[in-house]
């Protein structure tokens, strides 16, 4: 059977997946493209397989349905085409993946928060904690600009000063990001346990933050006032990772 | 007098400047919003400044024009409010403005010219070089994401080819980025006449040209396949940069 009416049900009930409320409450996102459906399922989040008709495909999954190009370009939130979306899980995980932890607070645009989140897994930052005003992760901006890492990362929201606090009391150090009252990142070693948090793209982090870190850092920058975000933490993560 | 009608000839004219063709004709771009407004005066860039009315501004210029709310919407590219659009004049630079360069070959995200322009003015990498190819540095996007970095950095567009043997023959060291091939960044220190070349954000640098270049960089990772183009030029930009 093929569906070929973007009024049918469940088509409609799969295009609410585009409103956070609708995520939380299915506990189900979508991903876009071949590449991004592909990452969920080597992952083993993706629970079900919409494809184009016509297109072929390698997954070996029970749950696929076929479906017209109208009904594939009403799920997409994309002007470019699509042939496959995949329905996800959200998988929520207790334990840490490893020693390297990134924060996000209040970081907000959903881009710069899947860039992020795509270098982190590059760096083996594999945990990344977010303030609850941060962008959501199942946004598909968001999971566009991670390239599917946010399948191979361990994300959760928090609340940031929460989490300094319980890193610190498990042995991590924290480092903040900050332009003032900070030191120069080429000063700093790297360590086994570390945590690197980043701010809002205006703000930055907010000074009660930053009183709880064990140490704040700046980039040493030539003449602008200061870097995008993803920037300023992908520098970090690649001055902290290993090069070995 | 204010210009209150969308249909105006001349906010018809300032409209077409959105299309890049126009723009290359006239020799004049838009910046949308105070901060960017305020960069191109700065830099004397600022031609005319479109102004909506009521609105309090700073900025001694000759030729200022006061429009309604329906005007300046008309000719902005973003959902934001924006009180004031600027005319700026496309300027070439026939000098270069420092010993340190970028060079973007087929880079075509214009989030990712931006960023990657705004990033090397903050690490005094100044001249900045695009293949033909690569986005329009006057395209609204790369303008914000620039956050007005383009009138404080000399931009041209060339052959990647010829500019890389012009360099050279200039006493100029070019690396260029390649997963295969290449050494790791951390073995490369920094030497005074230095030029980056970045590429393509699907198929890099093309074998052709990373065979003139004097030798190719990898950044070491941990797992990720690849990191974002502006990612993977910030982090090169970051270590070659002056740490004084």
């Amino acid at each position: 059977m093929i569906i070929t009416s973007v009024n049918n049900e469940y088509i409609k009930e799969l295009n609410k997946l585009k409103i956070k409320k609708y995520r939380d409450q299915k506990h189900l996102f979508l991903v876009e493209g071949k590449h991004l459906v592909q990452e969920a399922y080597k992952t083993n989040k993706l629970k079900q397989l919409i494809i184009k008709q016509g297109i072929e495909y390698d997954i070996d999954l029970k749950d696929i349905i076929v479906v017209s190009d109208d009904v594939i370009r009403k799920l997409s939130t994309t002007v470019s085409t699509i042939d496959m979306i995949g329905v996800c899980e959200i998988v929520d995980n207790d334990a840490l993946f490893g020693d390297k932890i990134i924060m996000l607070d209040k970081v907000q645009d959903p881009g710069n928060v899947g860039t992020i989140i795509r270098t982190a897994l590059a760096f083996g930052f594999k945990d990344i904690f977010l303030s609850y005003d941060s962008a959501d992760i199942h946004n598909q901006k968001v999971i566009r600009s991670s390239q599917g890492a946010i399948f191979s990362t361990n994300i959760r929201y928090f609340n940031t000063k929460e989490v300094i606090k319980m890193l610190k009391e498990h042995g991590y150090i924290v480092y903040g990001t900050a332009l003032k009252d900070s030191k120069a990142l080429s000063n700093f070693k790297s360590v086994k346990k570390l945590a690197l948090v980043f701010g809002n793209e205006g703000q930055g982090i907010s000074k009660e933050i930053l009183d709880t870190t064990t140490a704040n850092i700046f980039i040493e920058i030539a003449e602008f006032e200061s870097l995008n975000v993803a920037i300023a933490a992908s520098i970090c993560m690649y001055h902290f990772a290993s090069k070995d």
